[in-house]
């Protein structure tokens, strides 16, 4: 399996406008876009920090991941993402090795880039995110 | 305030034999160095992913802070760390702000290189590394 780089790191936060006068106003810095993702029931973030985004979360409403990852552990690092050159070749090595994914199959992203999830209980209490990115 | 780039990524584990069969037997990332740090209770592997870090600490004892999280969380995502230019500076424009670091001094790696941490009651829940690299 080949992990070409690490794509971003996804931050659990409440208040999105509050995570950006510590991200984006004090450490400076710059929101490049702003998406909402119905079907994970959050908002995000991305902020760009040399060749790595950082995704800051906020969740719609009580339903979703991010809203049980705070109310379960708090604000803080949700999920780290790596690039594969190809996805459905990476996600059934890793089944066969035993490894649980979230999903059967790869989910296609607002981008295009296909994702899906390591469980965390297959990669040392981590949240691996793969994705291939669009056109790759 | 300039970040530069994403350092790494700081992962807690228990066993870092056994975490490297995850992270480098199977996803393919190579150790390019093993450290022991006796001043933070913990032994380390980094593992290059493009311009980016893995970093896998395993305690050495009961002691430290990464035997102190893993009792708290367990395994998983213990910080994230950004290069900036200057250190110093950084943390005086941050400490103005009210946000609390870890040192009041800068502390100095074995590679030379300075870092300090942001808090995560500072910081959203995340463990925010701040790092000038040797030569900076």
């Amino acid at each position: 399996m080949k992990v070409e780089s690490i794509h971003h790191v996804g931050i659990a936060v409440k208040d999105l406008d509050k995570a950006l006068e510590f991200f984006s106003d004090l450490l400076g810095l710059k929101v490049e876009k702003t998406v909402v993702v119905e079907e994970h029931g959050m908002k995000a973030a991305w902020l760009k920090v040399g060749p790595v985004w950082l995704e800051l979360m906020e969740p719609l409403g009580p339903e979703g991941p991010v809203a049980k990852f705070l109310a379960r552990r708090g604000e803080g690092i949700h999920h780290v993402a790596i690039t594969v050159e190809d996805i459905r070749a990476s996600c059934e090595e890793l089944r066969k090795t035993g490894v649980e994914l979230v999903y059967e199959e790869p989910k296609v992203a607002i981008d295009g880039s296909l994702y899906n999830f390591i469980h965390p209980k297959s990669a040392h209490g981590v949240l691996v995110e793969l994705r291939q990115e669009a056109g790759g």
